[in-house]
């Protein structure tokens, strides 16, 4: 196991009807920015329990913040802040209304020339306004970590940043606020949280026993779970573990003492730059490949992973076999889930996606993987096979 | 899945060598007092290491913190506090140490008139001394959570406390310190922890898929990783792996929105005051025959952890025999790693141990369990069971 150090300070409020915790949580003199995206917070009631908490706080919105949320939408809310000396900002919605509250609340108070530098050139983030969050589409673990992704439409990039400041405080996670998501949104969050659990997991091993423990129970967890949602939405408890594993994929804890390799997110990343794919769509077909791809190094977990999750055995010692069997069984879940897996199923080329991408990768010099051992040309060939 | 609220502050500092880092972790200008027990971190090398990490911060000592750490020598502790005006407590030791520290942080801003009331009668507590730890003994998990257990030597009673204030700013692991344990002591803490997540976890179903599989990940990294322990003790990764599974079996995680049980603990506690047991042979004695006795209320999730940890099937639809044969291998599992699970094993006689602790539980009014249905008589027959 590797050294590490962990810390998470979220409060997590789960359950029915804790949208109302709200008026405990948020100090009552502050004044609130409540952040959020298009109308579904208006239409599946969630809105007015977040103001009916609210109560006589001082509450200013801002809106329209958009699936992969942009840098310009980001300097909108900022200047707001600025003139309204807002105290608390309250984040209402999915991972892209979190990661934008996460970068809005240090870019308000960054001292540098430009807030972008937080993104592009890792500027230190010191101090961050504080936020919390009511998360209604389990998925990013925005809700429990330090992460955000941030876009911007001028230059085409997607970038991120961490920092220990923009934990939220807490976040409320109720349930019951995901029994509307749209079918695609649901089967998003799920393959999205699963291959949070891979990129901490499908690593060379260190013998991390219960990380790896940890890291499968999510993984049978959406495997078990996901496919109820999806027939019957309103079922509770399974949109409530469903919900909890997405947060338990990336709050940090199945990554303690381990190797890391987001890989499968920094391409997936490019995709959805340049092509338009949705972040979990960018996953789905990245991953298949490069596990194939990368099979050797991978090997040993990938034949626990098969084992222990699909039942897979080691027939006849064929070890290449057995991973490639994991592979497709990882491949035929996000199948079964309604998941498409290849660039031309939605309709992009392979090949053009594969030299822009390996294109801006050399130009920035990037190397992927858990020993940043995957050059631009890795990269070009794991894009080609997505055909 | 029931409704929960998770809020988990402390720093985990978890590694080789990690011990230096308290001079990061601890302010500069602080006066310390640091408490531990007997000599055994003068003869690993922790206590040197410790006060090098301190550097020129003002020191004070208190040792003698004995297991089932007494009220008698916090209240020792507490004296030194108020005249020295310490800022910071430091415990380095195992579960006894830091209990006692707890204790002690908040015992010394207590403003009631007897801080006894805060273990007897559940009075408020509404500060702490900041406190951090350095970990030796993996066993209890008070290294990342708000517990406190104290015993009174005047009344010979044991007793239990809770509150956030308490929570450890930090907790130092270092796996190396614990290569040194006493082999009583280092099954003592896998028995611990595997009743932690009992506790938490052998409760009727609430349809928490993901907190039950996240239990059964520290169970089985404890019946996978204890026996290597045992073997070598020397053996780095499995010391770790046992460090971190008994942390996460008592930080919270694994109780989030699910029963819990706590009798064998309760019963356990009385059979330490009365009987002088270790807390964690308490345990392995009632813990059995608690099982068997609850058999037909934990039922379902007997089958499930006989068949997911064990392995059993449910041959020929006998459920009972399946449940007793998990019950079986439980405590087959202790026995293998030297823990006896018989009363007698102890010469302790189980209708006179019976007869002392239900008249104990009738006095206080106690009921026991997941649904506070088992009665001072049921206690009493549980009890006779572990003759």
């Amino acid at each position: 196991m590797l050294n590490f150090e962990y810390y998470n300070p979220v409060r997590i409020v789960f359950g029915k009807d804790t949208i109302a915790e709200l008026d405990r949580l948020i100090p009552p003199d502050v004044s609130v920015l409540m952040l959020y995206g298009g109308g579904s917070i208006k239409n599946n009631g969630v809105y007015n329990q977040v103001l009916a908490a609210l109560g006589k706080r001082r509450v200013r919105e801002f809106s329209g913040i958009e699936p992969n949320p942009l840098y310009e939408t980001c300097l909108k809310a900022v200047e707001i802040i600025k003139q309204e000396k807002t105290g608390f900002l309250l984040a209402v919605g999915g991972g892209s209304v979190l990661d934008a509250a996460k970068f809005v609340a240090t870019a308000a108070l960054y001292t540098g020339i430009d807030s972008w530098d937080i993104l592009a050139k890792g500027a230190e983030v010191k101090a961050a306004v504080p936020l919390g969050a009511v998360l209604t589409l389990p998925a990013t673990g925005s809700e429990m970590n330090t992460n955000s992704v941030i876009s911007r439409a001028s230059s085409g990039e997607k970038l991120h940043f961490s920092s220990p400041c923009v934990y939220p405080q807490f976040s409320i996670l109720d349930p019951e606020t995901t029994f509307s998501l749209p079918v695609r949104q649901t089967i998003n969050g799920i393959v999205d949280a699963y291959v949070h659990v891979f990129e901490q997991y499908m690593t060379f091993d260190v013998n991390a026993s219960l990380q790896d423990r940890q890291a499968e129970a999510i993984l049978l967890t959406l495997i078990e779970e996901g496919p109820k949602v999806l027939k019957n939405p309103n079922d509770y408890d399974a949109r409530a573990n469903v919900m909890w594993a997405a947060t338990n994929a990336l709050n940090g804890l199945i990554g303690c003492g381990v190797p890391q390799d987001w890989a499968t997110h920094m391409i997936g990343h490019e995709l959805t730059a340049f092509h338009g794919l949705d972040h979990a769509q960018s996953l789905a077909v990245v991953l298949p490949r490069l596990l194939t791809y990368c099979r050797e190094q991978k090997k040993a977990k990938l034949l626990q992973y098969g084992q222990r999750i699909f039942g897979l055995k080691l027939t006849g010692g064929d070890e290449c076999k057995t991973a490639d069997a994991a592979v497709k069984a990882t491949e035929e879940f996000f199948n079964s889930l309604g998941m498409k897996t290849r660039l031309s199923d939605y309709r992009i080329d392979a090949g053009d996606a594969a030299a822009k991408i390996s294109s801006r990768l050399k130009e920035r010099g990037t190397m992927l993987g858990e020993r940043a051992e995957l050059s631009p040309d890795d990269v070009s060939k794991i894009l080609t096979g997505c055909a």
